[in-house]
């Protein structure tokens, strides 16, 4: 380490003569700035390298996690856990698999993917070798492991950690690492069948969830890029006029006309040809009036797009979903890669969502409560990277859902109190009467591991027996097992139920020692039975 | 981002125009060399971020994950499920309860905690705001975790990847992502009495995933001080002659002396006394041995190890595990942290295994296999957090074992048949006879998941039976629920049990559409029972 320090040493040194000469030959503000810049860097390397407070702070750590990041706590995890399992539960029950890449990729993988968003990617320090960075989805890795591992169909499930550098000032406090919970099913199949069904795997995990009433809006890419061609928006225009659609849940229309009239560049007419088609909003039915729509439906794009929702609308209804499907042609989606149908599930007032069905036109009052699962498919993203390889492209088309637990999370748990929430597994407390007998406390405590029974005990030679008491119960642990010298002389152990409201068994029940675990797991039958 | 590019462009134009008038006015080589590495960085950042290819190649993506990083397949994960899962059982019967942390953490957190190993520390790029590094253990972090939220005594168990720019060469191909599984016991407890029970916990694992024949080696930072001290070595040498010692394990006390006075300038003679010491090796009775060295009894680091030790070899006794136990003076362990004991589990070849009990004293021939997992008490890590706060420090001592799954992930895996892990959960392969029949496969699928049935089908209008059967059989899916045109007109399906050998069911039994759910739930049950 010293090595380093005195490279780095020597580097400050050199690079403080260089800024110095600069400045001496009255050099331009630019080079100085750029000389600076690298010696602010090399200084700042040093102080990180010998352990220095950083400049104007005493040495002091700071004692919490990266912005945007933060500690789950046991009870927490407890519940972030039973969210997972009922996840994972839908996951499987439509066949999934799951699979786990790493945490960062070669920088290159995730590069042009993600549209204006790319600058949010969390990049690793160029420490030598490869230029990695951090996940921003669990997507492109996906479409990577695809295209890398010559997969030609699998229904993968991924639950892992996404990074984003989010500026939460900007963003109400989004968290710069999160959970997402993927489903995705790659492989060629017929139109809107794998499709259907992640929107049905959407509606089984929040209805299993219990997040209160959703939609789930849907919309596809080739009907929105025919909407664009029909109202006359330059090709090169496409994709920042998309995202200025795609605010339409959250901002009036005379606001995103302006967005895209005033800083985009759009004609007016453009603009409200736009207004006229992203402002439709309905069921199954908005596809008749659309096939009305002369001038959208001449694109081939609009026919097959239009073609394919009605397939969708055929197989929600079979799939039983209907009910939480709205048809938005507002819904854009910031991502790149989408090809086809895209949908993202969205959280409303209950009054809201009662009257969904009847949503009108250019209807303001339905405003997103929150996005809480999203989606769509992706039909050219592994033939990008297998075609990366000088191979010819082989394409597998994908489609998949997304659903981001921290917003499922804090739901769930604001509707828990703490001290509710068990989250340890102990079924069994040892506790001495008459202060010690630490060995044999153990010795009991060896029987039950040995039986696979989880059980706890006070690390204190001479434990106070209102402490053992009080240890179990903030701990909800369901049953005692009680010892004193006189149960030892008999041969006996005292069992007795920490939950039961049962007076009659006092200090415990008396239970031979040797009938000590069968008796236990009898019990512990006799509460789940 | 184009305002990037052009930044960037100005920038390397600016910079090259300084490596030229440095040239020009030759300036010294170190000059030019500092202001060519900013230009060649620059550079790269400017590839990067336009998408170009790296020089000298063809604009080709690099298909692979980062060095030191792999993907895990479905069949791959299911192994690692149940591996963790067992993990998780025996850490959740010793009253574990789990925690999360974000996979970075301040630099200035890890910083001065890992001793030589430092330089292993991955960085994230500075793209403004704070230092961050990924987490190189889970250790460290949980004495953050417990500094931060003032926690006074926790028993917690955490299964995360952790990060190591290790140099596979230099490593024999060691992961730079991996996952460790660590159980720590917080709180101010009785002497080694939660120490012996992490040693139990080792010991419960390792024999729950049957990894072969391992042993526990043990020793005290405290004895290991007084033998440094006893023999004569002076203190600002005690770490580096420390982690020398450590390497007794892979090779002869010639060779570590020979790193201990040529490479470190220790004394021949002190050498000498450190190896007589550190090359004992054995069970209890090794206690009573160095109670008998006068010169090293005469420290009270001594006595108090000693004295620790004695009641370590008492409590694994009664957790039944001094059979695995080995009490070897010659384990140091590299990180800075530890304060008392110290062990690290080993896979041994099972003939040591069998003489491992009489060890002698400088037998080179029980060479380690593998270390499988490790860990020790660290009293003052937890300290040295809250100290930084200002606040008088609140000393939480901890001890903890952590297990490196990846070895154990390889043995187990090289134990399976690949064609033998099935990796979905699927109970129903729903198939059609007479090519089609989409939305009736739907619809029972529909009817399967909505009561819990994990459900799939071939995602096509027109499916050929034998390909269903093929997908069925491939993805080891138990049941057949079968479906024709003349089954729909009678009103049943067919169940076919596809993993019975039985004949007489042939095409399958026909049931009642109605009675399909109830029937299935049935077989499942006979088949679990």
């Amino acid at each position: 380490m010293s090595g380093i320090i005195e490279e780095l040493r020597n580097q400050v040194k050199e690079q403080g003569n260089i800024v110095r000469e600069l400045k001496a030959k009255q050099a331009s503000e630019e080079e100085v700035k750029v000389a600076l810049t690298l010696l602010q860097e090399l200084k700042e390397r040093l102080r990180i390298e010998t352990g220095a407070p950083p400049k104007g702070e005493t040495k002091k750590l700071t004692l919490k996690t990266p912005k945007g990041t933060r500690d789950y706590t046991a009870k927490e995890m407890s519940v972030r856990s039973q969210i997972f399992k009922k996840i994972t539960g839908v996951f499987e029950r439509h066949g999934g698999v799951t699979i786990d890449t790493p945490v960062f990729e070669l920088k290159e993988i995730l590069t042009g993917k993600y549209g204006e968003d790319s600058k949010l990617i969390y990049d690793l320090k160029d420490q030598g070798g490869e230029i990695c960075s951090l996940r921003y989805d669990l997507t492109v890795p996906f479409a990577r492991f695809v295209a890398m591992n010559n997969v030609k169909n699998i229904k993968r499930y991924q639950i892992a950690k996404v990074y984003r550098r989010d500026q939460p000032a900007m963003t109400k406090g989004r968290m710069r690492e999160f959970y997402q919970c993927d489903f995705d099913i790659a492989g060629t199949y017929d139109a809107m069948v794998p499709d259907a069904e992640c929107v049905r795997v959407a509606v089984e995990v929040l209805s299993q969830l219990d997040v209160g009433a959703f939609v789930v809006k849907v919309n596809h890419r080739k009907i929105l890029d025919a909407v664009f061609e029909a109202s006359g928006v330059p090709e090169d225009k496409v994709r920042t006029i998309s995202s200025a659609v795609d605010k339409l849940d959250k901002q009036p229309w005379a606001e995103v006309k302006r967005e895209m009239t005033e800083e985009k560049g759009l004609s007016s007419e453009v603009a409200d040809r736009i207004g006229e088609y992203v402002q439709l909003r309905g069921g199954k039915e908005l596809l008749s009036k659309l096939r009305e729509l002369a001038p959208l439906m001449q694109t081939t794009r609009a026919q097959e797009g239009v073609h394919e929702m009605e397939l969708f609308f055929e197989y929600a209804e079979i799939y039983n979903v209907l009910d939480q499907v709205v048809f938005d042609m507002s819904l854009a989606r910031g991502l790149d890669y989408y090809t086809g149908i895209i949908y993202e599930a969205v959280l409303v007032e209950e009054s809201q969502a009662a009257e969904r069905t009847q949503a009108k036109e250019g209807d303001e009052s339905q405003v997103r409560v929150g996005s809480i699962a999203a989606g769509g498919r992706y039909d050219t993203l592994v033939g990008m990277f297998s075609e990366s390889q000088g191979k010819k492209a082989t394409q597998v088309p994908c489609v998949g859902i997304s659903f981001g637990v921290e917003r499922i999370f804090s739901i769930v748990m604001s509707r828990m109190q703490a001290e509710q929430i068990k989250s340890n597994q102990t079924q069994v407390y040892v506790i001495a009467v008459g202060g010690g007998l630490l060995q044999e406390r153990m010795q009991i405590a060896t029987e039950l591991w040995d039986n696979g029974i989880a059980a706890e005990f006070m690390y204190k030679a001479k434990a106070k027996l209102p402490n053992q008491f009080k240890a179990c119960e903030d701990e909800q642990i369901p049953w005692a097992v009680i010892v004193g010298q006189s149960e030892i002389d008999e041969g006996v152990v005292l069992i007795k139920s920490m939950l039961a409201k049962d007076k009659s068994q006092g200090n415990g029940i008396p239970v031979k020692r040797a009938d000590m675990v069968a008796e236990l797991k009898q019990r512990f039958a006799n509460v789940v039975g």
